[in-house]
């Protein structure tokens, strides 16, 4: 895969597929119409009609939404809808990062193509030949992108947590980075996207974070989730994103996001107007 | 002005003032109704309708349509449309940064909203405190935004040069940075808007370079076009842009964009997400 394809992936969905889904007055995500016929059946949680699935209005505040929304994801889990619940909150908001209407559990989060947030940080060492980066590899029993190529740090961005937080506590469990060094990473903007993804949408803002490391520096997994860790100079990693599917799908963004402010990827290539106009959402908003 | 405001400015536009302007099956810019009816009065040179405007097709290479758009641009010097030539011409294509199907004035890109670039470097210097930007003062007998605060270096991308080619000129001539220093500019991305001006439509990429400069090097203005350099505080320049237009327009979003890259603007901003969606144009392609 080229690296137009890899944003082209990430950018590909079919809107007429997908109905809004509202909490009161706000549209808090999308979802597939043949799930909304199924929920629309479970009146005591729903209301609605082929132009929109409705949260119904008897759950108007933050603690009753949430139980409910629980209450739905067992019943998909149930069904079969979902494989399983992850444990683990999300927040469902009006705006990306914005005051959360609800949480739910992560797994339900793209069946109902609820605004999700993520943190990704390129962990780099600057030397005299270019920016080298840090890449993990996931653990082959990931339940998603398993023994896919990773940063070295990035994880999704739960209920409860800031940004800033979930960057520190991310460093310290995925590459036992001390909180001392991760409160250098610098942000330094976001990649976003819009895809359909395993019968949703996932509808994603990450947090990118640049963190300059120095060259004795050895990351070291401690929640099992990362195999090995690699320190490539920025040309391999072009060359890898470039031609294969190697990365996990939303990495090959991120860092081409970091490859492009680093000069790496320069204004001379054809493509390069397009790459960038592809790192960021564009519509559906 | 906020931040935003800068941001909104530059990609305010009522597109139903304008229609299409064509050349060949190319759509190469956009032209404002009253002004497309008195150009077709002219029919040695454009066709169309009440939707489209087209340049002739007995022009049907670079060098006939470029001789074409020179006589239309002296007869709207000659009717007072235009107040001057500048005498230095951009390409016009299909899409910023593409194959030029003809070049015209540099004065006459805006009335027919023609697709332009530019080359804007953030010249900086990094300090314990933060990085330290470099700021000039616009002549104040500058014909566009005299007195205004600008970039260290930036420019049009007149025909005929290369991105990287004229950003080494503009060193030199803005701020005599030899070629050895500016040559270590690194690409970071762009700013794109599109906005009306001065009774056509300025749809414009500037390619963004930051070049970091050793502490002791001091600009000095060869071509009389700034008035004077001044080493500010990221914090400082944020302040400004934040509460003021002393800025040139458009130098205001490509300094946004730096201080997003550099960590100056966070993610805790409740702005964020908005500001860094305004930095790239939407829509309108």
């Amino acid at each position: 895969m080229s690296l137009l394809d890899h944003i082209r992936l990430c950018q590909q969905r079919d809107m007429a597929r997908y109905r809004p889904f509202f909490a009161g007055h706000d549209r808090v995500g999308w979802v597939e119409h043949g799930l909304a016929r199924r929920l629309l059946a479970d009146d005591a949680h729903f209301q609605g009609d082929e132009t929109a699935l409705r949260l119904s209005p008897v759950f108007a505040d933050f603690d009753s939404r949430s139980r409910a929304m629980a209450e739905v994801a067992a019943r998909l889990v149930a069904d079969g809808t979902l494989r399983k619940l992850r444990g683990e909150d999300f927040p469902a908001a009006a705006v990306h990062n914005g005051p959360p209407l609800f949480k739910l559990d992560r797994n339900a989060v793209a069946i109902f193509g609820i605004k999700a947030c993520g943190v990704h940080m390129n962990g780099f060492v600057r030397r005299t030949d270019g920016p080298h980066l840090w890449i993990g590899r996931r653990a082959k029993n990931k339940s998603i992108a398993p023994g896919k190529l990773d940063h070295l740090v990035a994880g999704g961005q739960p209920y409860g947590l800031g940004i800033h937080e979930n960057l520190i506590k991310e460093c310290a469990e995925e590459a036992a980075i001390p909180e001392s060094l991760a409160a250098r990473a610098i942000p330094t903007g976001i990649v976003s996207y819009l895809m359909e993804h395993e019968g949703g949408l996932r509808d994603d803002v990450l947090f990118v974070f640049d963190l300059e490391l120095p060259a004795d520096f050895q990351p070291r997994n401690t929640d099992g989730e990362i195999e090995e860790f690699m320190l490539w100079p920025a040309e391999r990693v072009l060359r890898e994103i470039d031609t294969t599917d190697n990365l996990k799908f939303n990495v090959n963004l991120v860092m081409i996001d970091f490859l492009i402010r680093h000069g790496v990827i320069r204004p001379e290539r054809p493509d390069y107007l397009e790459l960038l106009g592809g790192l960021r959402r564009v519509g559906h908003r």
